[in-house]
């Protein structure tokens, strides 16, 4: 870490992206969100116990779209505000009586901006682990992570040798999943959108057998191959979901966990089935990560032992610039992403690799 | 029990209703079964620990569409076999060493049909108990009464002061559902389609308020009065399903129990909303209550006490003759009967009051 240089780059302004307009079905982004760029950073001067960050990377989440219209589980981001996001981020200046240094490492709420002003106690430190990099804090240590841990063993409550079905296998939670699934000792089969990722899933990931859901034949295939599940992590809904619902073991459970079909789709297609819960005994269930935040320590110290053995592989696609949120962010509902989404904001902290 | 007059009364023939052909939706009488006169009594005579019952009472139940096509929870019933069917009989015959004695009333899966050949351990002894009637066994103290207390109280898992929704209210296993919501300190909201059975629901039931679905501003009273829910014990289906996937409580549980509205529906309606479980962390859980059958001990007695204190009401709706059963089945999916569906077989156990 070069403190010199950190200290010396702060620029006289920075830009913030808000958001503009609640979208009516689809994000437009540019009508969506408003780019604002040439804030005074002087304006960002942390006060005591505070800090400003520099921000490095932002994380690019499906469920940001729950967090643009009412809903049941938090405040939608207010007209004018910097748009939220989980990132990471480097201490650049400290107020009065702060416990943090400038150059340290911080996760936090900083939202769709360059420098964030924030309380002491809305940043926690992060260190990588061995076997990881600062990324990961975005993905498996991160609510991606998060994610596809409690979905999985908290709702899919997989035993060893049941049979998992992820779909958008190849998405950041999915891939995850996946592994977690081959860790776990469980026959996973994977479904995604291109011949590409059905070969990484079943060559780098090990998955059982993966499918292409573009071809037409893939629900024979599913039948011949996979036959029925104990649990479904459904990451896209509509017709897969439908199907699903005819192919499930007594007592299985279908982990709800996202619908990009649906999310790309005015009419959502819906499903026709659900009274195939009966017969089967099965549920379907809801959740989101952050409930099970009070388990979230040893979740990451298994997660991070996984890692550090080399054994779960991620992708990141890594898209630069602030400015560059609004456009990327519906590439979660369109698959144009591979990999975990990220934004990379600042140019302080250089270089940090990537890895497939 | 007159038993000598049993013993006069077995006539040389018998009538049994056997599935002539599986159906493509819709039951339709005369031609999913077959009605078969005249088979000869004295074929039916009881082997080593073996009876024959007369059968009483038959209960017609929706899940009986469940039996007649591949399903996965059991063997469809096969074709040119008598219906199959759970009643109430009495033993007019037994075989060698069976330890029933004529003129004893016992429950057991008879089939639509006058008279039975049983093994012994294929029956079981009721007596009807204090507050109760002999139907009761095919109401709260039977697969009725174990569909609601379990679809309630094992996948509901309601808490005191909770919110319960219930559609089909004024059903068999709804009407119970609303009772025992009430016994247990719920507020109970109940959904169904006459204004006779909001009445009933309200004044002889006393849930907190009841809703004819059929009134166009039915939606927007729901709002009014109910707001949101914390559990749903749904017998319907469709379009009520849809609007209660947006008023749940964080947490709702869906329960599961059937699909009226689908049933007679040749293309089911579907339902749009599931991604609402994710905000909400909610779940939809199928159920089949003999999964409980460990647990139906202390459930019966538990029941048997509330009738013993007049707690919990009931209604039958009879029809005559096992000749009436395949006409009588389909009005369960189309709203006909009000009550508990029986048939009354058998002319040799007189009289059986009904309550209201």
């Amino acid at each position: 870490m070069r403190r010199d240089l950190i200290l010396m780059s702060l620029p006289p302004t920075y830009t913030r992206v808000v958001f503009a307009e609640r979208p009516v079905g689809d994000i437009v982004p540019h009508k969506t969100f408003r780019i604002e760029p040439e804030h005074k950073l002087a304006d960002l001067e942390p006060g005591e116990k505070q800090v400003l960050v520099a921000v490095d990377y932002l994380s690019l989440d499906p469920a940001m779209l729950l967090w643009l219209n009412e809903n049941p589980y938090r405040e939608p981001v207010r007209i004018g505000d910097t748009m939220d996001a989980e990132g990471l981020g480097t201490i650049v200046k400290t107020g009065k009586d702060s416990k943090w240094k400038v150059g340290q490492t911080v996760k936090g709420g900083f939202g769709w901006t360059e420098y964030a002003q924030m309380d002491d106690g809305a940043v926690a430190l992060h260190e990588v682990p061995q076997g990881g990099q600062l990324l990961d804090f975005l993905g498996p240590l991160g609510n991606i992570g998060m994610t596809a841990y409690f979905g999985l063993f908290e709702i899919g409550k997989p035993k060893p040798g049941e049979t998992l079905v992820v779909s958008g296998a190849a998405g950041a939670v999915g891939s995850l999943v996946c592994q977690l699934g081959v860790l776990k000792g469980l026959k996973v089969y994977a479904i995604a959108g291109s011949d590409e990722k059905v070969q990484w899933l079943e060559k780098e990931l090990g998955v059982t057998k993966a499918f292409n859901y573009k071809n037409k034949d893939v629900y024979d295939q599913l039948k011949e191959h996979m036959g029925t599940f104990d649990v479904f992590f459904d990451n896209v809904g509509g017709e897969m979901l439908e199907f699903m619902l005819t192919r499930m073991n007594l007592h299985a459970r279908i982990v709800i966990c996202g619908g990009m079909s649906d999310y790309n789709n005015p009419t959502p297609s819906g499903i026709k089935g659900h009274l195939n819960l009966i017969s089967a005994r099965a549920l379907m269930q809801g959740f989101l990560f952050f409930d099970y935040a009070s388990k979230f320590g040893p979740a990451v110290a298994e997660m991070q032992q996984w890692l550090s053995e080399g054994k779960l592989k991620r992708k990141y696609y890594i898209v630069d610039g602030v400015k560059s949120a609004p456009e990327a962010l519906p590439m979660l509902f369109s698959g144009g992403n591979t990999g975990k989404l990220i934004v990379r904001v600042s140019n302080i902290r250089e270089g940090v690799e990537t890895k497939e």
